[in-house]
């Protein structure tokens, strides 16, 4: 048998602490995990992408087992150009189930040797969403508890800089 | 024990008789019900801020123990100026329970003080959403029975001046 | 009693595989079925309703009992110009239960006499999506499996003419 | 075309005014509907499966276009006995969606031309059950508003010889 | 306006700190809670009605507002007997919507003046359940962090009495 | 790192093409997956768990890297004592979700060194289920294509011998 290797996709915009610890929960499972930024112009975002892969290698930090890289496309392509042969998803009970196996399914459709694996974060995380993250940043509430400190300095330090993003 | 406050935090874009009904069903729980309008610049809307407030005092009329009031940056924050302990909102068997719950958490994490209640509108009200009545009028369809006769009237008029927002 | 008529709405944009079994189940149910392209301007689409329109005659072929035609405005409205007294949808697991409840509770309220009924595609189609499959088309995904052939052909045509719609 | 039969499966027990408002609203849809009590001697019920024949057939009166019969076994076993395509069952926000749609399925893969069509109730009927308005019964509520005099009389009856079933 | 009265009604077999934590958020809200213990004879019970009351009040303590009793029969006669307005429930992301909400428009249908508010419990017991601990419990495993001590001590006293209740 | 062992538990009554579908999906992910048979003594079986046991292995034959295992007690203890780190469950769009998540978190809870990862089963197997097959095969039902002929000829078998369990 060769390597396992997982695909953790996201647009981590921005990390939070329940993408952390979901990582956290899959580092064991797998040889490998290529934590995924998904390169996605169209939405407004609060970090580029390059920021996102910088803060997710700070903060994962010594770790072994896993790399962060960016993609763009079709996602069952790059998981394959990785070698790796699953994708994991968390899976909340604030996830919208029917989006996220429509994905899975239509993934295995594209890519029928590509399996979706679905973690559960721990139950405190369960309502942590960037999308919903990025609306408290936006109007001004504090994010103390839901992003690692180093989110939030580079937070901090875009709005001396007098720019959102 | 000081005075109940409660916040019913909404776009009212426009009222209609399901929002009416849930006001009607928390005036008698709390001391205070503010009635508190969305600021919400980004979506196009019916009505503005303003008139959504003169029809929210227009047709509660002479009921007592509510305040209408408009809002804009984080609701907890509206909700902690007001001296309110509670947040209200309506949760349909056809509500997006997930953004429900992950809201109330969220706000419960910026604010753990504040609590919010869900009550339940009467069935035949349950369909009833101001983003589909804004569909149907923008199609022509006839709103009697989903909104109140002042919502409609002021419809009437916007249509004879030509102007859709 | 008369000829019994129903309206099979949706943007068809693409067709896939699951229209078509849903189209197949509902044809013995009546006597006509309208297979009504909605002509929907706001969203980016894949064909115009005129493509559309054609491309389902193609791939409906020779069966009998069954019409194609775009519409505009209010659905319920069409319903009774055809003078059909039936709305038929398709429910999947994978469905977004609320709002197809909302929308079906909605154009009764609207149009008392008119009934929707739900049916279940196969159950290999019940990921089928034109949203994610119009996404995997603009990543460049194959879609062998997922539309028919006509599909396919029309959006290998699009493509050597340099045009995504 | 044949006669085009329709089955409408369930315990009934009691009939209340949800299986009448979904009955009244498939009779337009085919030439025949077959109402069809289950013959269901596990649980506890609170009439006879003659007794719920017999009231059904009272309710529904001098409508056209159905028949009440009982039966037992495979349901599609007996669709296929009644030369009936179709079976309908009433699809409510309330419903467990997972297991109706399960069963449709079985039921399609048990027998393939079989289809379930799924219509819905009223929205003030939304939230009635057999099985709750057994339990309201049960412990002494009144049914008033909930099921047809014809069952309010019986349980009446019923009480008075001090029987419950 | 009289005194806002609240009933939180359960079986508490045996209460946990998801129960408590759901307590704690009620009594700010109403003028009197009153924590309502289901005479519940059918299942299978770890604790007779008398000992849930009983460790109700030992683990709620001196804490104001509350009173423990216990019910038989519709609960909205209860709710009148007591002179509350008010019916307090969780409703976690694993609670059974659709049966919580079937109850809360019977009762309202039972009883049109009483009103069910719902909570949300912390997010760290969204997953704790009285069913689900009486099943760990019997097959052995350690309840702490799930139920209060006074609950694990009491349990303890059970087994040693060689008798499971 | 040590050897990656899963446990997929499930009662199997009978195992239907579904479980089997997981099992195959399962294999490549772990260096062992121990199938556990759950020694249920409590609900009315079609076979015991012996035979379950032996069906298993017999319809699973020459693959490699799984051991199938009866067990007892708690979940959480078996995957203790086989050196497992690893819950693996099937999460169809027919699932309970809630329940199984519940009981994912409180496995999680017991042992909190343990992950419970879910799988999805091919779209044509996701309404199967073994309560449901039982039922079918109780009311006489055709299960070809639903279970392993080897689980259908021990069925027939069982019922020339005259015995239903």
């Amino acid at each position: 048998m060769g390597k396992r290797i997982a695909v953790y996709p996201g647009s981590f915009d921005p990390v939070h602490y329940g993408h952390l610890d979901l990582i956290e929960r899959c580092l064991p499972l797998f040889d490998e995990v290529v934590v995924a930024v998904l390169t996605n112009t169209s939405k407004q975002s609060v970090f580029s992408v390059e920021e996102r892969v910088d803060i997710l290698r700070e903060v994962l930090g010594d770790r072994e087992g896993f790399r962060v890289e960016s993609f763009s496309g079709l996602l069952v392509d790059f998981v394959k150009a990785k070698g790796a042969q699953t994708i994991v998803r968390g899976l909340r009970a604030f996830s919208d189930f029917e989006s996220e196996f429509q994905m899975a399914l239509m993934n295995r459709q594209l890519s029928p040797g590509t399996e979706t694996v679905f973690l559960t974060p721990k139950e405190e995380y369960s309502f942590f969403s960037s999308r919903l993250i990025k609306e408290v940043h936006l109007l001004g509430g504090n994010l103390e508890g839901l992003v690692p400190p180093a989110v939030l300095e580079r937070m901090r330090r875009q709005s001396e800089e007098g720019s959102g993003g």
